[in-house]
């Protein structure tokens, strides 16, 4: 299975590659891309690499460093709706994220100083390879380069001050995306595939793709529909049910903490909690 | 009065300069800063002109065509609270529009063809100049290179899908912005001046900045809290009553249909409507 990152060469410049055990095949080249989204629209597979570092030289970034648009799904499982005790809609809810919140697998999610209530939510991201408008639901599948893991870091206070989620999922660092990126033609069955999330080791969310209310491919189609996809860009699809903040007694993280996000064959995203100084 | 535009030179390339009646004397440099972002934090009354086109020779561009954020304040009014059946919050509602939604004053507000519902907003613009995180209300404007005006085009049916309104926000050319940047410390009374937009001549919505619920001090402080703001940012400060949704009976925008919203002496804003093909 081919793995992709992004990450920092030892010199600092940024680079991709693909992952072999603890070898890092870069497949930047000197003066040509630097970032995965440059290339993200070609044969992933084929890309010729120009150098390899040991894992433990580089520095991880998150997959896909700068995408131009994130687009949040909120409310796909019903076990999350239930929870928010939401009405169930025709259509998905989508929020957005900027890329400056957006940390690689191993750093830490840091808590922003204005909230106790600092939630996990695990979910699996899409990243569009081919872009475009109005994509058709049977043509979406084409359209996406792999998937990856999402930590959805969350204020909940910030994200209800009002009725608009923004405040609350774009305080920096708090946008875990890794660690790599797997070729979409290369898994063979996404919908069994579960997310789970555990804190400090206790399993707090699980369940498997299947279970999305509005599944890949039609998000693709919804979404395209009112914006233009770039190579590149993410789609977080929902998170289950389970978050902190619906458990009673409420459950945070906070600093010390370990979050670790997994969807099956697509791995594990790990990150430590620190509070903001 | 200084007027700042961003425009594309007769050759295509993109630049800004000032406005002088039928004069634009072009502040870009050769081989220099192609875009006012790129020089907003700087004293802009005293950029040394490059050259002089004729107005009639240049293409407008949107006041600032590539901000990396644009917030967007909604429910900032009593006024267009009240008309939304909606309850009045402590803090505002922030959503988000990607760059790609915005046309230049003059150009045509493109009704998306999967809706009948398309509305007007006419709303104060500010663009950021320094940029900054956790601003002190107190430093706020210090922080505002100047004002200008939007027209926050809105397929209502889409932004209502569910609770977020992203998807009725980000269609392509919806977000007029325009037609020029006035710098702040120009402006000597900016509370009294009048939001107003007119569709078809008719007054639609008419009401001052100072009827803002949440001032532009304290917006800056709010955003600025949970995402840094940069320069060329821009915040849309939120629409006045009278949007056409909320008219009985409704009053949408439909092709050959002529948007003009004013906001005093900062300007005149005006857009014709046309079909997507």
């Amino acid at each position: 299975m081919t793995r992709l990152i992004s990450f920092r060469r030892p010199d600092g410049q940024p680079s991709f590659g693909r992952l072999d055990g603890q070898t890092v095949h870069d497949l930047g080249a000197a003066g040509g891309p630097a970032f995965l989204k440059d290339v993200i629209d070609q044969d992933l597979a084929a890309l010729p690499a120009t150098g390899t570092f040991a894992l433990a030289d580089v520095r991880l970034l998150p997959v896909v460093p700068n995408p131009t648009k994130i687009l949040c799904v909120g409310l796909n499982y019903a076990t999350h709706v239930a929870e928010t005790g939401r009405e169930q809609k025709e259509f998905p809810a989508i929020f957005t994220r900027w890329a400056d919140t957006l940390i690689a697998d191993g750093e830490p999610l840091v808590r922003p100083r204005e909230t106790e209530r600092f939630d996990y939510e695990g979910e699996l991201a899409v990243v569009i390879g081919k872009g475009g408008r109005r994509i058709a639901r049977a043509d979406a599948m084409a359209h996406v380069a792999g998937f990856s893991i999402f930590n959805d870091g969350s204020a909940r206070d910030w994200q209800r001050h009002n009725i608009q989620f923004t405040p609350g999922k774009n305080y920096p660092a708090t946008g875990a995306f890794g660690p790599a990126l797997v070729l979409a033609d290369e898994i063979d069955d996404l919908a069994s595939q579960r997310v789970q999330t555990r804190l400090n080791g206790e399993l707090v969310q699980d369940q498997p793709i299947s279970d999305m209310i509005w599944d890949i491919p039609f998000v693709i189609e919804y979404c395209s529909t009112f914006t233009p996809l770039e190579p590149g860009d993410v789609i977080v699809t929902g998170t289950p049910g389970g978050v902190g903040d619906k458990r009673k007694p409420p459950l945070y993280m906070k600093a010390g903490d370990v979050c670790e996000v997994s969807v099956g064959v697509i791995g594990t995203l790990t990150n430590p909690v620190i509070d903001e100084i």
